[in-house]
Order: C-alpha cells, then structure tokens, then sequence
C-alpha cells in the first residue's frame, strides 16, 4: 500500500512523483517500457548517443532548464549560424537560401504570411489557456480546419505552403485534420507559431550535451522507490476506500493514482467503474501526431563550410524539417531531422534501409551529394512503437475541445491527470510534461490533504 | 483448426460467415457479447420486445429484406401518416407542424435548402464510392468540416439549423467534426441526405414485426457451429502457415480471419507482426458516433388523434429526433427517438431517470402534456457499452479519408475486414453490413481457392 501511484515514467509521471515524494508521500511508478523517458529517448550513433524523442529545451522552458542544472548536465545552444533553406512544391532540385527569418519567397508571399501571423497573434489573445473552448468565437474556429482557414487567407501558393510546413513542423499533423481552435490554443500554449518553429529565442533554443534521457534518469534517481519497469498498468478499480492497479504481475493499493500517459494510450487501461464518456472519448479523438525522427553522422559538419546552419525545410522532400546536430566539432557532424505528418505515414511501414535513402535523398537535394556519404544512421519511428503511437504530442481534430475539452484536465474521482496534452502552458513539450506533472500533484496533495 | 475465423457476431460477421458456410468452408464465429446482431440489440417494454439499436429497412435495403423473408418475419411500413413537427433554436415551447416534405420555415431558408440539397447531390456525383479520396476535389473537400462548408452556404438561420439537424439525424455526429469530403461519401452511398432522413423511400422505410434482431438469429441458426458468445478476441497472430486468435479461453486456428468489428474497436486486439500503421490509425482516427435511443411505451397513440405522425425533430431539444414506434395499435402506442451527438454526450453519464426525465420533457414540447404519462420507457446508451462505444457507425473528421481510406478494406496477409463501416454501398447502415461481410466472404475465397 502506497499513497499514491502513477502510471507513466515520462517528464510528467517522474515530475509528478518527484513532488508527492518531496511532500512526504509515499509513491510508486508504473512503467510500461524497460526504461524512463517517455517520448525522450536516446539511440546510438557513431559510438555516441543522440536524441531520437524529445530533444530541445526551448526559451522559457525554465522548469526543464532548472533540472538540467540540478542534474549537472551542460546545455547548448542549438546551432543556427549561417543562411537557411527553404523549398517549395516546384522548385524540383533548387533550394532556396536566405539569411535571418524572412523565407526568401515572393512581396505578396511574405505580406501575407506577416498579416497571417498578425491574424494568429490577435486571435490568440482571445484563448484563455485553461479554457479554451471559452473563447467567444470557439464554435466557430473549433468547425473549421487550420487548412480551411488558411485557404481563405492566403492567395500565394508560396505563402500557403510556408505555413504548411510550420503547422506540420510543430504539430507533426497535416493541417487539414486539426481544428483552428486547437491550433490557436497551442500557439498561444507556446507564445506564437514564431517562437514554436524558430531555434534562437524559440522552442528549440538549446539542446543537452550527452541527451536529453539524462534528465529523465536523474528524476528517477530521486525516487527512493525507484520506478516498476516493463510493467504497463491494465486495469485501475476505485471505490470509496481507494484505487487499485492491475498489471500482468501484481496488484497495487493506494489512496490516488495519476495517469501521466497520452490520451490515445489510456484506452488501453481497463476502468472500474467506467470512466465518464467525455473522457473516454478523448482516447478515441485525440490522436497522436506522425512522426518519424532520424540523425545522420557524417565525418565533418559539411554545410556549415557554404556558409548554412544545417536549418532546411520542404513542402514535398519526405525529410521535411532538419536541423544540425554535430557533436563538439573535432568528433564530427551530424544532421537531425524528421518526417512529419503525412510524410510520416507514408513511410512508416517502410524498411529502415528504405527510410535511410529517403532522409539521404532529401540531405543531398537540401546540402549537395557530400549528404550521400554518412557515417552512421539511426531512426525513430514512433508510430509503430505500442507505446507511443506516434508523437510528439496527441492533437485534436475540430469539434472536439469545444465538447470534450473540459474533461483533459478533469479528475474523475480518485483518478488524476497529468501529460504534456493537459498541461495549459508549453503543451506538447517536455517543460509542459513537467508542469503537468507538478500541477497534478498539487492536486492530489489538495485531495488527501 | 477451421477454415476460417470471423470475429464479431454482427450482421457482418454472420453474412460473411454464411456464405462462406454455403461455399463449403469451415467457419467459427467469436462474439465479444453474450447475443448475436452487434449494433442490433433488444429491449423489453411493456410486455413487449423493441429494437433500442438498429431498427430500419430503407428503400432499397434488398439483403436485408431479402433476410426478412427468409427468417418468416413481417416487415411492416413505418408509420408516417400525418404531420411532423419541427422545432428549432428561438422557438421555445412551440413546434412548428408542417405536411408533406417541406419544412415550415421562410422562403429564403426553403431556397437556401434546396440550392444546398442540390450542390451536395452535384458534388456527390464526383465521389467514386470505391475511392472517395480519388475525386478531383477530394484534398478541398477532405480538408474541410461539413460546418464550415455550411457556414458559408447558408445565410438564414433557419436553413443551417434544419440542415444541423439532418447532418446529426444521421450521422449521430456534430457537423463540425466531420470531414465534407466523408459527409459526401456516406450521402452518395445511400443515394442522398433527403434518403437518408425520409421514411416512405428512404433509410426509415420499414420495420420488422417482433425486431430486427430475428434476422441476426436468423443468420446465426444458419451456422452449424453456431456462435462462441463471451469471448471476446484478445490477440491475432499470423504467419506464411495460418492464423491464430487468442481469446481468455482457448486458441483457435485457421487459414483466414475477418474481423467483423468497427475500427474504433479493433484498437483493442493486439496483431503480431503489428498492422500497417495507416490501419492501426484508423481505430485511433475513426470515432463512433454519439447516441442514445430511447422507446416509450403509451396506452394509445395519442398524437395521431391530433394528426401528428409522431415524426419531430429539433435543433435544441435533448431528444432531438423522434417517430412513431406503436405495436398493432390494439397494443398500444410508442415513440422511438435518439439524442443524437452532443446532446447524446451530455447525457451519456446521466443516470437513467434523468435520461427518462429528459426524453419526456422533449416530447411534452413535441406532442403536449400527454405524453408525461407513459407506461414504459426503455433507453440503450451506446456510449457507455464496452462493445459499442457510440454508434451508429464510425465516422470520419476532416484529412482521414484521404489519407487513410485506403487502408479500410485492404486485408493485411490473411486478415480480412468487414463491418458496415467498410461498405461502399449503404454504409453505416445494416445492409451495408451484410454487402461487407459478403465482400469479406468473396474475398477470403478467392485468397484460399
């Protein structure tokens, strides 16, 4: 018998415990994988470890930044100097390279994509983070697509599929399946679509020298009882006198339990009594976003010699987004960068050689052939992993915040929730994994109190 | 070790296996529930047996009918004689009755109707219902919800709320949350919106005497190895040998096995090798739709003394759609009705006297204090059965059908797919069910011959 269990050893499921056990609780962790971390996950490279799941610590992610001070761990800026690249639907073999943030396209094309931000920014401050479907204008932006209102506002081609890119970017989604509402909330969950997709100032300001996991095992470490891995929780009973959780190995009691795992994974637990239907719907209508994440090795960093960041983004090449990744220069180069939406799906069930020439394909068309000749490969494919389903973060479609929002957050009973989809400030990133873990702690503190 | 395994005991799972039945092939059924028919489902009332789940034969339904006389049964017309009544937003305790077709409502909101039945019947044209993602406009259409292509289609007030109502009338879902592209589809496959909610001629054409869920026994009596009720399908394994379906009880063997459940349900069984991840997406990306249906039972059918019909919709009443249901009417009266989409999750966790409280307060607006006095009330809350979750049938937000459609039928080695979901003609409804299974069966024959 414990206090409190929490099912998940993600940012939040570990923020979560770390506090009820700092406040005097007695806690255990449930984990489905052999490991901690969560959507955070290392893999090997050249003989060093990369990143493959959650990687970045952007500007304002104070709480992740403090734990990387309080695990002794160095953090540095990601690497952003020199000129970036763009390429659009026709542009066949060309890139296009620009310096500073004003993609090179089109006057009509940056007016519109400039008045498009403006129209975001506005629109935003109308979302109240907490409650979002309170907007005066919710039902109207929740029935309508990111894609439908981007076809209203943009008339250049060049424009429209820029903004693609930046939605599919930063919520791994086409934007045809995500609901303007929720994406207004997610802008303003993480400042603007500016600060989500920019690396100096933005979500991916700084990475952590040696990976991103050694955070992670340090809030484990801090856990007395450690964390029960390779064991997924299947069933939770609450009644009067308190909850117990089912797994292929054991039973457990305690007086709470928090669920620090996506929605679309929780319809795999097994609730006694049933939970309400607008939280069980949520399992069923928020998926995961698509995302297949790669980092190549190469002898030097190349690229940064014509004078380019190793920043690329396209509309068409399967490799959709990249960004350097090199170690300390003197051990080599590397390029980090992602299939997202669509692109995801398409090869998701692709051979991991066949992934690989895709990702080179994409490197030689954006940095030339010296792309060709890599030293080391390695690939993440959330989608076909049981205990993610996809990443980074589980989005919604129209017509679901407005119905079924208020139930993200919502305890049902002795049952909490916590998970960077619940949290209200920086959803979708570890920092707010690690909110929402904290603030469903204080909330369990609140109840036993 | 038979030929062929279905899972689920639907009237897909039973067509398909029937007719693999006749072709001489050995066929075991599991069924997850303790009774055949899936969706079909009875209750008691007054004495009584009534369907609470799928009810109706529309005009054209030819299988089923065909069914129906093969089971012995009597199918009677549904009952439509007399006015309907019609209640919309700023109408109070009014109703609005009205003969014939033709909704009471101004002359520029009949206009605005009929030019929008007209647009969807143009559109539909374009729509291959073997490839809907095939149409030439099928990225615009998949990319936006039927709300906003209502939005911009009706400027009166009026015409949006009775379309609202027909959308939700038959797709137990919110406007908002569905793709035009999928509204398109299911319109051309039952041959229009107007079909769709008629009775004489259309989806509510007839009943069968005694309920629909005769012809699942029907079709079940048929199998000489019956059905293995309460055992739900928990894994399937497939290799170059065969299949093998793991329930709490046993293993079976087979050659082949359809799966005869919605997708929304297939997320629950675990295949090795995994599926294709565009297939896993579907049980996470395909929600069911929302409803609840409820039966009450009367002395008389009072409201045909005042020339109602007992067919009433509305825009804002919490039963929002409601007909005539009477026995022989030496029996007694009844009427049938549904809260259909968000008024089906408002009351989807009400306890059931609230439910019943609700349904009589709806029908008191639509037929007058007489109907607070009701010998018996039964409901089925979809939503809240484990093997149902929602219904009638899966549906489709925006971007899914473009990108995953193609995965609905394509079998994956030797797993074949069924349910009315993955009909081309009459989807959603039980005919299409049975033309499902029927194209399980055609195509497990050809794989095995």
């Amino acid at each position: 018998m414990t206090d409190i269990l929490v099912i998940g050893a993600g940012f939040a499921g570990l923020a979560c415990a770390n506090a009820l056990q700092q406040a005097g609780h007695s806690v255990r962790v449930l984990e489905a994988r052999d490991r901690v971390g969560g959507r955070v996950r290392a893999a090997s490279l050249s003989g060093g470890m990369v990143d493959v799941g959650g990687q970045w610590i952007g500007a304002g992610h104070d709480g992740l930044r403090a734990l990387a001070d309080a695990a002794g761990v160095s953090v540095t800026p990601q690497y952003s100097q020199g000129s970036r690249l763009l390429h659009l639907r026709d542009d066949g073999d060309r890139v296009r390279r620009y310096d500073g943030l004003i993609p090179k396209v089109s006057p009509l094309a940056l007016l519109e994509l400039q008045l498009a931000l403006r129209s975001l920014a506005r629109k935003q401050r109308h979302v109240d983070l907490l409650a979002p479907w309170r907007a005066a204008r919710a039902d109207r932006w929740d029935s309508e697509t990111v894609a439908s209102w981007a076809r209203r506002r943009f008339r250049s081609r060049e424009a429209r599929q820029v903004f693609d890119i930046a939605v599919r970017a930063v919520l791994t989604s086409e934007p045809s399946a995500l609901s303007f509402l929720y994406f207004l909330f997610y802008c303003a969950s993480n400042d603007s679509l500016e600060t989500l997709g920019s690396t100096k100032g933005g979500a991916q300001a700084q990475v952590v020298v040696g990976g991103m996991t050694q955070l992670a095992q340090h809030l484990a470490d801090a856990l007395p009882g450690g964390v029960n891995l390779g064991e997924p929780a299947r069933a939770v009973r609450q009644d009067a006198n308190g909850v117990e959780v089912m797994t292929d190995y054991s039973h457990y009691r305690a007086d709470r339990v928090v669920i620090a795992v996506p929605p679309s994974l929780q319809g795999g637990i097994e609730f006694t009594p049933e939970l309400p239907v607008p939280r069980q719907r949520l399992a069923a209508q928020m998926p995961m976003g698509s995302v297949i994440k790669a980092v190549v090795a190469y002898e030097r960093p190349f690229w940064r010699d014509a004078g380019l960041s190793g920043e690329a983004v396209s509309h068409t090449l399967a490799f959709n987004t990249v960004f350097d990744a090199s170690w300390p220069v003197e051990r080599g180069g590397a390029l980090v960068g992602f299939f997202d939406g669509q692109s995801a799906l398409d090869y998701a069930d692709a051979a991991p050689a066949v992934r690989r020439q895709a990702v080179l394909d994409s490197l030689a068309t954006y940095f030339g052939k010296a792309a060709r000749e890599p030293l080391d490969y390695v690939d993440y494919n959330g989608l076909a992993d049981p205990w993610a389903r996809g990443g980074y973060t589980g989005v919604m479609g129209p017509g679901i915040m407005t119905t079924l929002g208020l139930a993200l957050r919502a305890p049902v009973g002795r049952v909490h929730w916590a998970g960077t989809e619940t949290a209200t400030r920086w959803c979708g990133y570890i920092e707010g994994a690690l909110l929402s873990g904290e603030r469903a702690a204080a909330e369990v503190m609140t109840a036993v109190r």
